[in-house]
């Protein structure tokens, strides 16, 4: 009996870590720290909550099914935006709406492949992105990182084949936290486009990343749909987590595919969530700027209390977005080192195996903390945890 | 090169009439009557609108990332609702919450088959599943129906072969609206249990059954969860299309399967839609007992009509849920003649080749009407139409 495509892939990472946790309980005085999903825990703000309720209230047709590939006014204000932004030309046709960013890969890549075709995708990787390749019988082929975290475009050439469809890349990354510099994207790009396969380029950071300006120039390209495809979150923005609202930005044609992907699977993205986009990104540009603030304050808190971790042979390997990325001094793997930490630490983070192809030895040295939920003081304390863990002898 | 997953299945049929009238207007006087698709085109009721605005509100959570199976509260109030309805023993941890029911066809059959396996689909069938199948490298078997539009378990067992792993039914049925017997779904169950397959019975339409009771009593079987995987949607019941909510009841071991295909593809349903359904079911039995007894007047009036047709060569071969399904007498396919319809009889509805494999004769003489959003009243406008209809010569 052949194995279902579910059967392919491992368990959700973040319910699998959530588990370790489930039923235990933890003091007052030393509380459980959580690192290890990248998700606000606060609510939107107050007004966009407002308007939210509102449109329940008043607008009928937020209720009913809409377009597969989401609300038209939202479609333009994301086209309009991402043009100045980017300074590029993209057109409401050009931007479709997803039941989150997930998802968006999901219908991207369904879009491009079929079975034993192969993306790139540098490690540590993404894991649900690694997860969607698995059930889709699509080879996930790992592209090994710099000491500073970053890939190579010699290095990635070297890996494409006939059978290869498309570069997945994150920046800012997940899990490495490091921000992929304009020219590196470009390289990229060039590469892609030289071989006739897809860039696909998940921004879902995009809003908390440390530069300022156009973080590349991809959409400068007259042409740029002939290759690029752009992939960004609503989620982390605006606090819209539990609404489940993503973009795709391609090519008209490659949106026309993905329609069917995207009808099948959910019909439409959910509408107040939609909506909720919509309102934030017309009226939150300001609150967005003082998240990002904070963001960048929680990065720095990080980088100041290093010294504690380092002294004790820790070092960081990358810093950005959610993301602080770590390596460990232990002689045991990362798997049975995050699950000692619950218990010895009361710290919930994500090991390193989870990023990388299985069996991997790097995987195993490394650990990810995601930082967005944890003030600058917790910082402090998570921080001396970590440097007080002495593994069990 | 190899195509894509989504090159192997055709365009959304809905989007697709939805362009045959794209750009077209309709005088007043003659205004478009559209039966194309599924879904009530009024929002949920004013109560339900202002839970939703209430929790969006005042419940912080429901904003945030939930669990990747759904709201726990919701969880089992299904499982209460259903082990009542059916008489079964059915507990929270067989029910999973998916982004629709679409999306909860899609992880089931992720959750069972890979490249090259075959599902057994009584034709017509419901195109998204068909699609589904397709973009999976998955063969719908078409599974012919009787004159009354039902499957015959004989037949369906000749069509079982080492790859098939599961039959899906649908009841009431789209397109066809026939109710299955109960005694028809035991059979077929006993059938699925005898080869190790599973049953998939999709019982979005359930809430509009003309029976009363349990339509059928196979979460009765102690052992019910080994075979019968049951699909339901909250959008036509409460009418919340446009927040995407839907539910498998199954065994756990298979719901942990699925939660890797659902966490990849959506993370998790969107948090208000669940709250909505939660409230829906909590609160609106009443309620939806008229929904019901409204469709079934609107069914009554398709009945009542019906004589019109007939003096003109249609016949009625379906009729229940939202959908009446009919044999047209004219020599032109019915895909042609949907279009036709449109511009001859400002009317919108499905062909029968949206239902059938390609090519399929039966298809091209059957038309399907979706009633849930035309009144008695509107009903007899439509069937006038159609019984003064005549081809292009």
């Amino acid at each position: 009996m052949s194995k279902s495509r579910t059967s392919q892939t491992f368990r959700p990472p973040v319910m699998e870590a959530a588990r370790w946790v489930s039923g235990k309980s933890f003091p007052a005085d030393k509380p459980l720290i959580i690192v290890s999903q990248a998700a606000p825990v606060d609510p939107p703000p107050e007004p966009l909550r407002e308007h939210i309720a509102e449109v329940a209230l008043n607008r009928p047709e937020a209720h009913l099914y809409g377009p597969v590939l989401g609300l038209p006014a939202l479609r333009t204000e994301v086209a309009q935006q991402w043009s100045q932004a980017y300074g590029g030309s993209i057109t409401d046709q050009n931007v479709g709406l997803t039941s989150g960013c997930n998802q968006a890969f999901a219908a991207v890549v369904s879009s491009l492949t079929n079975d034993g075709d192969e993306v790139i995708l540098p490690t540590p990787w993404y894991f649900n992105h690694k997860m969607w390749l698995d059930m889709q019988g699509v080879i996930a082929v790992p592209l090994d990182t710099s000491a500073e975290m970053l890939p190579d475009v010699t290095q990635a050439e070297a890996l494409i084949t006939e059978r290869t469809k498309a570069i997945a890349l994150v920046t800012p990354n997940n899990p490495a936290g490091v921000e992929y510099p304009g020219e590196l994207l470009s390289a990229f790009y060039d590469l892609a486009k030289r071989h006739g396969i897809a860039l696909i380029v998940d921004e879902t950071y995009r809003d908390f990343d440390s530069r300022s300006g156009a973080p590349h120039r991809l959409f400068e390209n007259s042409d740029w749909s002939g290759t690029l495809i752009h992939l960004y979150s609503f989620s982390k923005a605006y606090r819209l987590t539990g609404h489940r609202v993503g973009a795709i930005i391609a090519a008209p044609e490659r949106l026309d595919e993905m329609e069917k992907f995207l009808d099948t699977v959910t019909i439409c993205p959910n509408q107040l969530g939609q909506h909720a986009a919509l309102w934030g990104m017309q009226n939150l540009s300001q609150w967005l700027a003082g998240e990002r603030e904070e963001i960048l304050a929680r990065r720095a808190a990080i980088e100041a209390n290093m010294p504690v971790l380092e002294a004790k042979g820790w070092r960081l390997l990358g810093l950005g977005a959610y993301f602080a990325y770590l390596q460990h001094p232990f002689d045991i793997p990362s798997d049975a080192l995050a699950q000692e930490l619950v218990d010895a630490a009361h710290v919930l983070a994500l090991p390193g195996t989870m990023f990388h192809p299985e069996g991997s030895e790097r995987g195993k040295q490394e650990i990810r903390l995601a930082f967005a939920n944890v003030t600058a003081d917790q910082i402090k304390v998570l921080f001396d945890r970590l440097a007080s863990y002495r593994p069990k002898p």
